[in-house]
């Protein structure tokens, strides 16, 4: 019989793509460059040149049965070795191409991470504000996803509630920073703090308490800003990662995870996840973009647009009168409404073709979230716009 | 804590990757033109010249970040356009686009399918000589694989157990046709029979009973084979295909689940694999792959070398004295043992650098598979070590 889980989901759409397809079908109405469209995190910069130019030289120059061949189960060695390098010098850890296992992006790597540290009927927690599609990954493990309520005053981590949740049925902990939807980066004090409860609890509970740390923006850093490595502060970590954002690459999805060699079970984690893979038709991301991304995996595209946009949105919200925490990172910012209905909020500004998604399906209602990954003079061009739309509807 | 069930699973090594391993370091000692490796199913002819342009004229033209953006979570529109276009000009078929779901290879094509027509606690059938990754492929769905035993006179059906083990708890079947690893293809006759049991006992039962068809060799199929299209004897068929041996791409992961537009939810089944996808990790396959396949989709590679090696082993087997069904497709040949214990028998073959896989784990006790996508020059000098083998072990 048809699967009536996978049944009823259809009817619940997802807010971020119906927002998306509205401004796509305003684009054709009123001219694209005409709606103000914050709402899709899809990178706006070109790839580097360097991955285009290797691979038309692997396409020009390998034996295709080689560069299209089945790559080995755990990955293509090279792919491995090169990120374990960058990693090592970029943030002084003591990785081996034995600890890295190639997924297709972060949601392959999420995926595998935790199947591999929980078992079905476990729980796991993460932190509001967080990506809706962290509820399907964990949720698609047969794991309960409990979330801890945002602090809205810095959008860190509510420790209070954090220690009442984080009871002994809880296996594993997701953080992701920089954070997609609220921009913030864990501070050095954050994942300190953050750490020495995991350990503290682990000891009492008698089982390890995982760290899962979803990074994607770990390379989208704005200037002053305090966001280190994950996986420096405690060693049971494992560290999800896609060149989705750093290389402009969603569509080619590729990602990795990292464990940490000094993480219990370090040593068969990367195995395990060749066993999880069998049962979820995962296989390895393709091999031709492994082999590719081998060579320029230590480089990113010019991502300096981003903190442009930003600074430019931070200032004017600010004057507006917005609350709003400046982002350290990533290409998102999350403003608190102007009213107490997010979702009211939003309406009304897309009657001014601003394109802002509420942020209640990311824990944080009251708030939304802008995706700035757009060129810099729409971005100018919007807070006009936002200018009119304040000034008419709430200080009318 | 540590997942048990995969860190179990890394003690049962696979068969046929430790006689792949065993062939590679043999051949390290004694040069690998000496080693005759029948062990690993890996495409041996290059990829379409077609294929390679397309992929370089998109690198040089496309813009990055729409060749290399995020493709819909359906898929891209114009690979699944062509598809359609493809297999209903081959097959006589009246598919559109909103049947067709991409995924990563016949893995990910299975995987979905199983999770959109069966729920944990189903039981699904397939029938020996199966390829055995279809176990955790199921199990990860939470369902139970039972396996017909096969018919070793023809590797057709078994229909009289299969009648036996047709239970009301089974919610899909699964074939394989032509089958890794016996090379026998499901003639129209087997097809009819099948077709007319599903639709009884879905009647008799009050369930659909779906079937669904992985189909990674089609396109491998010898002269005066019976090999028709399966969808087009029961309208409720998922059709599971892989391009990675029709066009040698298996590193690149990328196939599709076809619907057969009959198929009870054929207007749901493609955005439930779309909700599927979310909670194993899987995303689309790789967005510069779908494009360029889009190009290609209806070419294959040069494939006759297949039949030209099939035709040399099998008349050695036949002058041998084997016992051996000729294939009528695939890059595979399932002759019996000549002693019971199949495995003895490998081992024996080892020692005279001859890797054949025990056909145990696929389901036919007693039997060997030789995976023939090699050169022909090695096949013919294989032979030659055959009839050493055999004469030196057997018929001394």
């Amino acid at each position: 019989m048809i699967n009536q889980q996978y049944k009823d989901m259809l009817g619940a759409k997802s807010v971020i793509r119906e927002l998306s397809e509205y401004a796509t079908a305003r684009g054709k109405e009123i001219g694209y460059e005409n709606v103000f469209d914050f709402s899709l995190g899809n990178p706006s910069v070109e790839v580097p040149k360097e991955f285009t130019e290797e691979m038309i030289r692997l396409l020009e120059t390998e034996n295709t049965m080689t560069l299209h061949g089945y790559t080995p189960s755990l990955g293509n060695q090279l792919y491995k070795e090169k990120i374990a390098e960058s990693l090592n010098k970029r943030f002084g850890m003591n990785y081996g191409p034995e600890h890295i296992f190639p997924t297709t992006g972060a949601a392959g790597a999420i995926s595998h991470a935790v199947r591999a540290v929980t078992k079905p009927g476990d729980e796991m927690i993460a932190f509001a504000p967080f990506f809706p599609e962290y509820r399907p990954y964990i949720n698609g493990a047969g794991v309960e996803l409990k979330i801890v309520p945002a602090d809205t005053e810095t959008f860190q981590i509510n420790f209070d509630k954090f220690e009442e949740m984080l009871t002994d049925k809880v296996m594993a902990v997701l953080v992701n920073t920089p954070n997609n939807p609220s921009g913030v980066a864990y501070g050095k004090a954050t994942l300190e703090k953050l750490s020495s409860i995991l350990k503290e609890k682990s000891k009492e509970y008698g089982h390890t308490i995982f760290l899962i740390s979803d990074e994607p923006y770990r390379e989208i850093v704005f200037e002053g800003a305090d966001s280190p490595y994950v996986s420096k502060f405690y060693d049971n970590t494992l560290s999800c990662y896609s060149f989705s954002k750093s290389l402009s690459l969603p569509g080619e999805r590729i990602g990795y995870v990292a464990v940490n060699p000094a993480c219990e079970g370090s040593d068969i984690i990367v195995p395990m996840c060749g066993q999880i893979s069998r049962g979820t038709g995962h296989n390895c991301p393709p091999s031709i973009i492994q082999q590719a991304v081998a060579k320029v995996c230590h480089m990113t595209a010019d991502l300096s647009v981003y903190e442009t946009n930003m600074n430019i949105i931070y200032s004017t919200l600010k004057e507006l009168g917005f609350t709003v925490v400046k982002p350290d990172g990533t290409f998102y910012i999350m403003p608190k409404a102007l009213e107490e209905d997010s979702v009211a909020f939003c309406k009304k500004a897309k009657d001014y073709d601003l394109i802002f998604v509420p942020a209640d399906g990311f824990g944080a209602p009251g708030y939304f979230r802008m995706a700035y990954c757009i060129d810099t003079d729409k971005v100018k061009r919007a807070m006009d716009r936002l200018r009119q739309f304040v000034g008419e509807v709430y200080k009318a």
